[in-house]
């Protein structure tokens, strides 16, 4: 950690390739394919990671995102994002280029895509599976949207089972699938040359056999994250990245420990604790390569632009711990803390960077 | 608005130079100096908007933000945060081109300073005036702080009544200044050669005679947002940023516009409304020259990483918006919201870069 002076991401680059191992060889037992969401890592340099374990199709959430990658050597490419009409010029652009699967969920966006079309594009009709954030429920009428155009050729379904980050067991992430599965299978017996693609990393990393999925589409496990740990999808030893901050004051009566390192840092994504108690992030101890676990229940309890609070009620770690000193803490959303951050450091000393490391 | 396709950070340069204006006058009147926060734009080109205004001192909320600041000319820089030790080669480069000001709160820290700082620089003393975050008490025996040294030369106190984020009214914000009042005479009388720095845009944005107090910190008003419109430190008027969000999906049955427009656009930072429900920014109309207030209570539910779900149960604006459009977000915190999205588009078309528009 020599060298480290301000808020850092690092990142285990032998725990995230575990990680990008563990899933890829799931999907092969399971005979289906592994289209891992990029938006988690954005980073040409860890795509290559999932490359060298045989990937070759990823997912992006954005346009900019998929411009990225395309870049970067990806040429098959599901942007699952609702299509976002604005960007028709870029999206002709990135069609023109490699393939290009797109999300749609109503007629009036497959018609204006036939018709604004420049080239060819797969197109997947977004599912609510139970997050009701976007998509149709499964027992919508799609008729008029499973049929293929001129421009645009029917892919399949594209379900995100995001309300298994709700759960807080394997047992709660599992009853998360197997809810999905009814409506799977009803949509793979009426449309049975359709793919099913299907993501969100609780239920990808605790299912050991899929049904009724083609695809899997999960991001987050290449370095999971506290929020992960909480729910029970990963162990510690999974969490491929911590955030390195310096220690700036204390203050005993409080149990408080002040940090560089807050919410331009680690975001405000939080989870709750036992006592209800908001989580921006958990302590860990930084070891010469990477970090350990340590007592739990001490946490950044506050964050502000810059500053984050730690609560420290483990006396002898209290006092063990100095102004001057650079701490471990495990973010809450690794996914928003590497957008944050822009950057990477690995472990070994060497810098990666996330597209957010911008250009002008 | 012609030409945005993605989700855009909008400042209307106009509204911003008023505020400006409007707290440089506010400071002259009072005979106070006017050290704005500059964590709120990052920007150079907006640093350069106060100093037409007559301002020539600024605040920083990081080591990082002071080089650049210094870079775009600033020379007598305040870091707003307590001095990092692991920073002190970049802190001995900053003091050897510039005036810089430092925040301790610790005897050991002044030591450390005395001993490694190469070159002259001054410091205030941080209080805590009921934020609780950093800072000793005012009631605390600093007789041993207050003492300049070879290279530290002792300026003043430094307050931040951030516990005005809190308030819901005028009255309450007046309240939270007034009680930091006596704190802040007390140590007038007994230190009456020290300065007294008070930051927070809520309170310098409502109190007309300040007492007590030889400088002014606040940052947020050159932008002001939803927050401090809801606490009542500013009317909607006087708000310089919007987001323009793209419309990608529609679900009538939930009163919900799906647009594009997420955690890493708006932060995760929220505000409660009447009913105590979760408001992550507040829709506004886009015009052909920035925005108007719409019918209240039309909001920013619930982010995801790029999705932002919007609640509109006015029926007839819910039937106006057509997937397609361009819709204006008012961001709960415009601080976070900039630091995210690292440009800004004036409503003129102008770009402005944000410290974070990087390098490589």
């Amino acid at each position: 950690m020599h060298g480290i002076t301000r808020p850092t991401l690092l990142v285990n680059e032998q725990i995230a390739r575990k990680n990008i191992a563990r899933m890829a060889e799931k999907a092969t037992k399971n005979k289906v394919s592994l289209r891992p969401h990029f938006k988690t890592h954005v980073s040409a340099e860890m795509g290559e990671w999932f490359r060298e374990a045989g990937v070759d199709t990823c997912t992006v959430s954005s346009v900019e995102m998929a411009q990225y990658f395309q870049k970067a050597g990806w040429d098959d490419i599901t942007i699952a994002f609702p299509f976002n009409r604005l960007e028709t010029p870029a999206i002709n652009e990135l069609c023109a280029n490699g393939q290009i699967n797109l999300v749609i969920e109503d007629k009036d966006t497959y018609d204006y895509l036939e018709e604004h079309l420049e080239h060819a594009a797969a197109y997947y009709i977004k599912l609510d599976v139970g997050t009701h954030r976007t998509g149709l429920p499964v027992t919508t009428d799609m008729s008029n949207l499973v049929e293929s155009g001129k421009k645009l050729s029917f892919k399949g379904f594209l379900a995100h089972a995001g309300h298994a980050y709700r759960a807080r067991s394997r047992d709660q992430i599992i009853k998360a699938y197997q809810e999905v599965q009814q409506g799977l299978a009803m949509l793979k017996a009426k449309y049975p040359g359709a793919e099913i693609s299907y993501g969100d990393t609780p239920t990808c990393s605790i299912i050991e056999e899929f049904e009724n999925i083609d695809e899997l589409r999960a991001g987050n496990f290449i370095f999971y994250d506290w929020m992960q740990y909480v729910i029970n999808s990963c162990e510690f030893e999974d969490i491929a990245v911590c955030m390195a901050v310096p220690v700036v004051a204390k203050h005993a009566d409080r149990h408080e420990i002040v940090v560089h390192g807050g919410a331009i840092h680690f975001s405000k994504d939080q989870v709750k604790n036992e006592q209800d108690e908001a989580i921006f992030g958990a302590l860990a101890k930084l070891t010469a390569n990477g970090w350990e676990q340590i007592t739990e229940n001490q946490y950044l309890k506050r964050v502000s632009q810059e500053h984050g609070i730690l609560h420290v009620d483990d006396k002898g770690l209290y006092d063990e711990i100095k102004v001057g000193d650079l701490l471990g803490v495990i973010p809450v959303h690794s996914c928003l803390a590497a957008n944050l951050m822009g950057k990477y450091q690995t472990t070994t000393g060497r810098k990666i960077y996330h597209m957010n490391w911008r250009r002008v």
